[in-house]
């Protein structure tokens, strides 16, 4: 089994660590920590070397930060783990706040007394973030001043787990669908016409796409930690732990691309004095920033180069990812038939779910990794859109609820994620209806054709309308980027309420997931993957529309569906997709499966 | 008849009018001059003495600038108006330019030359235009220089019109709903919470709306030209030319409102020294930040603080607007039935049409004015978005073909604004196709429910769906505010495809416009006022959801609807609405308009 069920915190990380803390702050003489989540590489998820902040609170949450005091302690979360928070940390220990309201700039503001010195660890800060907390510091007359080493890796000290060193393996052209030296020269001619001369890259992501290569330092992702300077003249220098570095890279990375270690990075970031370099402010941290401009350079502050390009899939991707969705499509259907059967009459609990469904996942002999821990919500365990099943909140399904499984996998032609909500035992009118309300807005978003500029931000209503008009919603975003054997969560574009500037472009992947979360009771998603299609001129039309194509290829629950909700396009529009999983994932399937599938498929 | 088919302006202008304005610049010591389209007001409609842009070039458009050199000039315009301006403008005179891509800075930078100096009237421009032009002409070596009076206004001279000088009047509690103190002892409150001592406010439609006044300086809009400060302590100076006080209005405005001149500004802006002063850098110009600065004011830039109340209408605002439009529903229906009858027979010239249009809305006795010149499209004129009839392009329209009329009328209980396009004789398949197209995103945005928070920019494609799905599209705004007895156009809501950050709220009203153009053919729009109601618990529902309630009320063309486009809760909607406006509108309609009202109100 990849996943596991054991919890890699517990309430008394906080009163054992903090004190450990308080005590190498003291050593360095300092007054108070700022711990945030994000590590030196700004990702997502974390390798457990650089999972400081639930080392110091317990807290395993994606974002987050801590400041620790002499005398008080405070957590700050969002919105999204207010529940989660208050299971995992010791609240004698630590004070949880908002991480929106108020914040951390604002408690240092009102916690800092005059004269006291607050340590900060600048590679772990973006320089716009830092910005806000010394003002706040120096508001209260206080210093915010940067420590190296910090004092929570000092005391964290032997316990700490190494930092990975997975091999970096080239990324196969079959997969990638161009080669590195194109992609370089490219970003290089386009930093060129904004007049720079490199830039500075520290996403593991866009190293991952720029260079073909793919690593396994963090959980979930093929992601390689490490840095890079690309030149305008599409050259690289590659900053790369040496213990990563196989026998077949330097030959794939070629002759324009020089393989440094991490620490020959300073020295690099000195030579760049007197160019003009870009570096993302979200991506890179104040640490890179003050090298460079220590070294005298100019520095253009800009999105990743590499990140727009990459949200482009190229026709092999696309192919690719097609691939991989039928794959997956059939693991899931597999386990889809499990649940619909030997689950019917046995419900099994939810970790029994997880296992069996990446046991088809591993049948299929082409699993790198799940592409995240699979949710599994029974009943009342659904409506927590961030849950994940452990063997202390594990639970068994049963009759007249649902099941959710949010999954996906990682396989070098491509990174699925798919949610389905099933029905065990006998659904109420209640699921039926809001589940069909769900439906709607999910069929709504897939067939939508809208012409080049639009932006997710424009087209999210469209996925919740139908629920409005019932007086329902859900707090999350409908869709978000997903990467081709990379991140499950990929920028810059986005389906949600809140706005988003990025136009979807032809081949960009999107997710699909609209929802309903009824607390205490049961959680309805249903989440399939998009890609953008067009531009295509339609019969009759006028202009040239962009459009989706639908990459998930699993059957929805009918037994959920209330046909008397549906318009006849949308009736039309399911019946079409259960078509085209029958046909595709049919003969991919044991045949007592694939009986079943043509049942589960029939027209509504 | 109040509305004109006169052009103010022809093609002679430029070469008749540049060689002055060229003499009056080199009597200042200029090489150039930057006349934009906004006034002293930043107003969307400007009195006729302050048309600059028009005089100089001929250009009668909403917006644009002209750039004077000694030897060359440009106009500058935006997408919407590239036919205008080329009917309009002599290109002998004047090269016609992109207003948004490189625009007026951009010319200025290749066009000056090192030392020149270009002079600009700092009450014409925004700070922040004004810190691009002097960015721009600094680089060409050349010196943006401040000049009064402008060489523009010299030039124009005895043949300027006077600046206008319309009574101001209360406008009644009745009316208004809410007495001008609460206003300003409210708005004075929110000034106190930010910090502010006061508000200075330049926008003829927030200082109408203050002080519960009208005027009639500007056509269309009953604004009264004005400038005022607002105190945190609710307390008002108002600076209004004398000859406009009409003897109640001293009473009107009661004891903590200081009534003074114009040119009593100056002097009023240095008594703020000192002080915290809100301005609103998109309604002030760059001459107000200067005098304000000179006298040592702290400024804060924000949004004018009465934009927002204003455009949430009050109970008695809602009940009037609601009477308005039942008035101006009789009065529109009595027109549609004369065309569907009389105009079948003899069909009318757009001229016509303008006319026996504004003499059904004048025979209500209650019109103190149109919202808007009254746009009557004939077949391919249809298609043209901000056409305007004149003796010059009057068509007559034919069998077959579709008449657009988007018109408006102000009344002291509200302002209306609505499109209804109809067909002359037998309309062709298409039209119809299209027309229902049109028509369900009209119903779509009509009928969404949607949760507090939600901007305009979130449902704009709700009225394009329909259309994107046939490769079809419009390239206007789908929605704009509307005030009550002020402005048709109002802030800071809006419904369209560019990123709007201001959630629609209980009372605003707002246009429903969707429309499809055939250029050289046809076009089509339908358009309602409708306004945000809520926040209602929806029966089954978890949220409160605010949603919409159409205020216009006349028929649509049914004969242009194609049924079987449409689903089942499209056509009861439709229905619904035919019922409410026989309901509402027949009983105030002659009997013959009656009977015919019934029956294009009848079911689908």
């Amino acid at each position: 089994m990849r996943q596991t069920f054991d919890e890699s915190t517990d309430r008394s990380f906080g009163p054992r660590h903090v004190p450990l803390i308080r005590k190498a702050m003291a050593d360095q003489g300092l007054d108070g920590f700022v711990a945030p989540h994000e590590d030196e590489h700004q990702n997502e998820y974390l390798p457990a070397a650089n999972d400081r902040l639930a080392w110091a609170t317990g807290f395993t949450g994606s974002a987050g930060a801590a400041v620790i005091l002499k005398d008080r302690a405070a957590i700050f979360v969002d919105g999204r783990y207010t529940l989660q928070v208050r299971d995992q940390v010791d609240q004698a220990t630590f004070e949880i706040r908002d991480l929106v309201e108020g914040g951390v700039p604002a408690y240092l503001e009102s916690a800092t007394a005059r004269g006291q010195v607050i340590g900060y660890d600048p590679r772990l800060h973006s320089p716009d973030a830092l910005d806000r907390l010394k003002a706040a510091v120096a508001k209260a007359g206080g210093e915010l001043k940067p420590v190296s080493p910090n004092p929570l890796d000092t005391a964290w000290g032997q316990a700490r787990p190494a930092q990975p060193t997975a091999p970096v393996v080239p990324h196969p052209l079959r997969y990638a669908g161009e080669e590195s030296a194109a992609k370089r020269h490219r970003i290089g001619e386009s930093l060129a016409a904004r007049g720079a001369d490199a830039a500075g890259l520290t996403s593991p992501a866009s190293i991952a796409w720029l260079f073909n290569v793919r690593g396994g330092d963090v959980i979930r992702s093929p992601l390689p930690i490490a840095q890079a300077i690309l030149g305008a003249d599409g050259s690289a220098r590659l900053f790369l732990d040496p213990a990563k570095v196989t026998p077949e890279l330097p030959v794939w990375l070629g002759n324009e691309v020089r393989l440094e270690t991490p620490a020959d990075l300073p020295a690099a970031l000195s030579e760049l004095a007197g160019k003009q370099v870009l570096v993302d402010p979200s991506q890179s941290s104040s640490w890179y920033f003050e090298a460079l401009r220590a070294a005298g350079t100019s520095v253009q502050r800009a999105e990743d180069p590499c990140v727009l390009p990459r949200a482009c899939k190229n026709a092999v991707e696309i192919a690719g990812t097609q691939r991989a969705h039928i794959r997956d499509g059939a693991a899931l259907t597999r386990f889809l038939h499990w649940v619909a059967t030997e689950g019917q009459i046995n419900p099994p609990d939810e970790i029994e779910a997880v296992s069996r469904l990446e046991g088809f996942r591993e049948e299929t002999g082409a699993l790198k990794d799940l592409s995240f821990d699979t949710i599994a919500g029974a009943a009342a365990n659904g409506a927590i859109v961030h849950y994940r099943p452990t063997t202390r909140l594990n639970k068994r399904t049963e009759a007249g609820s649902l099941l959710l499984v949010d999954s996906g996998a990682q396989y070098l032609d491509g990174t699925t994620d798919v949610t389905r909500t099933v029905a065990i035992g006998e659904p109420s009118a209640e699921m039926c209806e809001r589940f069909t309300l769900v439906l709607k807005g999910h069929l709504a978003l897939a067939r939508v054709r809208f012409p080049a500029g639009t932006t997710g931000s424009a087209l999210d209503a469209l996925a919740r309308m139908a629920l409005w008009a019932h007086g329902l919603d859900y707090d999350h975003g409908t869709g978000h980027g997903v990467g081709s054997y990379l991140g499950v969560h990929e920028g810059p574009h986005r389906i949600a309420k809140a706005p988003n500037s990025v136009a979807l472009r032809p081949g960009m992947i999107v997710s699909n997931e609209p929802g309903y979360y009824k607390e205490g009771a049961y959680g309805i998603r249903i989440e399939t993957l998009q890609f953008v299609t067009g531009p295509a001129t339609l019969e009759g039309g006028e202009r040239p529309m962009l459009g989706f194509e639908t990459l998930t290829l699993a059957p929805i629950d009918r037994r959920l569906v209330v046909k008397a909700l549906m318009t006849s396009e949308e009736v039309c529009q399911l019946d079409a997709y259960h078509a085209r999983v029958l046909a595709t994932v049919g003969p991919l399937v044991p045949a007592e499966v694939s009986v079943w599938l043509t049942e589960v498929c029939a027209p509504i």
